[in-house]
Order: structure tokens, then sequence, then C-alpha cells
């Protein structure tokens, strides 16, 4: 198996804070996300920093894009993103301009996207999703379970490069040690550690541990 | 029945272009749109802006929002919005954590969302969905279809206050005449045309002349 990827989500309200917290930790992950919070609040001038910081890291602009792929793709491009996110929601159409402008699509798993649709993202192109406990469904007591798991693998197998999110602590990762995991991502289980690079470490450490060779 | 609104989206890629655009027509629209695009570029400072220029219209930040409610919601508010979107295939959680921060949500209708979807939303509380004509579809060359007609007419019959908006023209708005519709929503048909003020005014003469009493 590959060694998963470790990715962390700046979804911070401002650009201050992130950059201050990703200042810590940015050099232990893989990829850097500009998250949607961030990119909402604070616009392409975010992505423009990260990529100035992190010139050799890839950068996600995690837009979550419904419509408008390419003027969004271009957009977030020009200002140093060498990924963007699409909503499982958006139109083939809509994919497809997308990926038109950047590197790689990856498609946010929200609701009730089906494998039909999963299917019809592989034939554009597009082979990078993202499955995730929302935010607010953790908020709402939800946790990963056997239906998760399950639901990867299929897309692993369908041939998907798969990224995992939500709730994510190190501890936690072995949860996921038969899958062929492309990146594991997380937030605020890093920065808003007390100690941020031992947190981003012990993810690392982690992910060596159990797909290390 | 009741007169539809004239919402303006501001779909521009930067500030300046859209405080352009906006400031020639923002006063004959009843609703202001922040767009994805320019939220996306210009971050929260967009809605600032919109809010200070247009302090008695109705502001909605198109976050098309599939995580983070809350946060998202709190902040689109603090900048000064009165709505805020989320997409059709965010959780219900998520929308419930939106419409907690913000007067109004708006479900925006991409893809494959059901009526036992829209049930739910009705049932939390949020009564109003976006139905589109997605820019990418019509780049691809569909457009409005009787279909697309039955849905909206269903959506009112269901209780919806249903906003319309994809490659509308004045002269297309005679389309959805015997429909309760919300609000139209048209950005660059406005203002790219050579005179977005007589643009805006034939959109208000037009509704005026299909729902007027």
């Amino acid at each position: 198996m590959k060694k998963p990827k470790l990715q962390l989500a700046c979804d911070q309200s401002s650009l201050k804070n992130a950059l201050k917290d990703i200042s810590k930790v940015g050099e232990i992950v893989d990829i850097i996300e500009c998250g949607t919070i961030l990119l909402l609040q604070e616009g392409e001038l975010a992505i423009e920093c990260l990529r100035a910081l992190f010139p050799d890291k890839i950068i996600v602009a995690d837009t979550k894009c419904a419509d408008a792929g390419q003027v969004v793709a271009r957009n977030v491009s020009e200002a140093g993103a060498d990924w963007m996110t699409c909503i499982c929601s958006a139109t083939l159409p809509t994919m497809r301009a997308a990926a038109s402008e950047v590197a790689e699509v990856q498609v946010e798993l929200y609701g009730d996207w089906t494998i039909k649709q999963a299917e019809q993202w592989l034939d554009i192109g597009v082979h990078q999703v993202i499955y995730h406990q929302s935010r607010d469904a953790l908020l709402n007591g939800e946790t990963w379970s056997k239906k998760d798991l399950n639901r990867i693998k299929q897309l692993i197998d369908m041939g998907f490069q798969v990224s995992v999110t939500g709730g994510l602590v190190a501890k936690r990762l072995k949860l996921f040690k038969r899958l062929n995991v492309y990146a594991f991502i997380a937030g605020r289980a890093i920065t808003n550690s007390e100690n941020p690079v031992s947190a981003a470490l012990e993810f690392q450490v982690e992910i060596n541990r159990l797909w290390g060779s």
C-alpha cells in the first residue's frame, strides 16, 4: 500500500490566525488546504499567502464549487492553488470545466451522492474524492462507522484516490488501516492542540507505523 | 399572485468590477447577491462594501454552504448579509446551524436533489429554495424546459418561496407567468448589457406587466 499523505485544513476565519497556525506546522504536512471558511472570509489573498509561504507544497483551494467551474478554477489557479474541490451535487459540465483549469479536481462527498454519479466522475477524468464526516454531523454526535469504511473501500476499489476527513485524530487512524487511503485531512486537531508541531508529527508517526514499509 | 422580486447577482471576479457594476443598478433591484465567485475572490470585504452602499436592500451571501453552517453564517452575518445560501447536498444539521445565525437560508438546487429532501428542509424551517439552470449547463446548451417549470410549481405548491435563476433575460420571464415565483435572479444579463440601467428597468417593467395588480 502507498503511504497516505497528511493534509492540513486551514479553516480559520481570518488570514492572520491562519498564518499564525500554518507557520508552525506547514512544513510537516504534505498538502495544505485553503479551507472554505477562510476563502469566504479572505478571498484569493489567502491562497496567495499560502503559496508564498510554501512554494513546494501542494495547495488545495476548498471552493466546494457548485457552478461556474471554469471561472472559479482559473481564479484559484492564478492565485496559486494546484487543486480545487467541487461539491458532489455539481453537474458534470461544472466539474469538467473546473478540471480544465487546475491540475486536480477533488469531489467533496456530502449528502446523498450515488455510485452511479461516482462512475460518471471517473468517466470525465476526475479521480479524487473526499469522504467526509461533516463538521455539523460530528457536532450532532455522528461518528465513523462500518458503513463509512465500506463506502470508502468501494470508492478505492473503483479506482478513486480517496481522502478522508472529519474529526480525525492520530489515534483514530488505525480505524482505516486496511484501506489504501490517499490522504488524511486534519485541521483543528492539529492547529488547536496545545502543541501543534507535536500533533502534526503524531499524525505522521502514526501514518508511518500503519502504512510505512 | 404576489409580485416577484428582482435580485441582482454580483458574480464579478474582483471587488472593483463588482462595485462599478452595482453602483449603477443597485437601487433598481430588490435583493443584492454577493455571488460565490466574488466571495471566493474578495472574502467578507465584498459583503461589507455592498452593505455600506445599500443599507436598505436585502443582501444575500451566496456561500453555497456545505459544512460548518454556523461559522459561515455568523461570519457573513457579521459582515452585513441578511440571508445566505446552502447547497442542497448539505446535511440537515448544516442547514439548521446556518439558519440559527441568519434571517433566511436559501437552498441552492443543483444536481439530483429529491422532493423527500425538500420536505425535510421545510420541516426544519427552511422555506426558500433557488431553482437553477447552472451556468455550466447553459454553456452546455441546456435551457428552461416544461420539466423545470413543473418542478418549480411543485416546490411552490409545497410551500416554498422559489427564486429562479440561470440565463434569464427580461423577455424570457413570460415563460414563468403562471407561477408565483418569489424572485428572479439576473447577473450578467443586467451588468454586461450596453445599458445596465435600462436592462434592470426592463426586468422590473416586465415583472410589473406580468404580475402587477
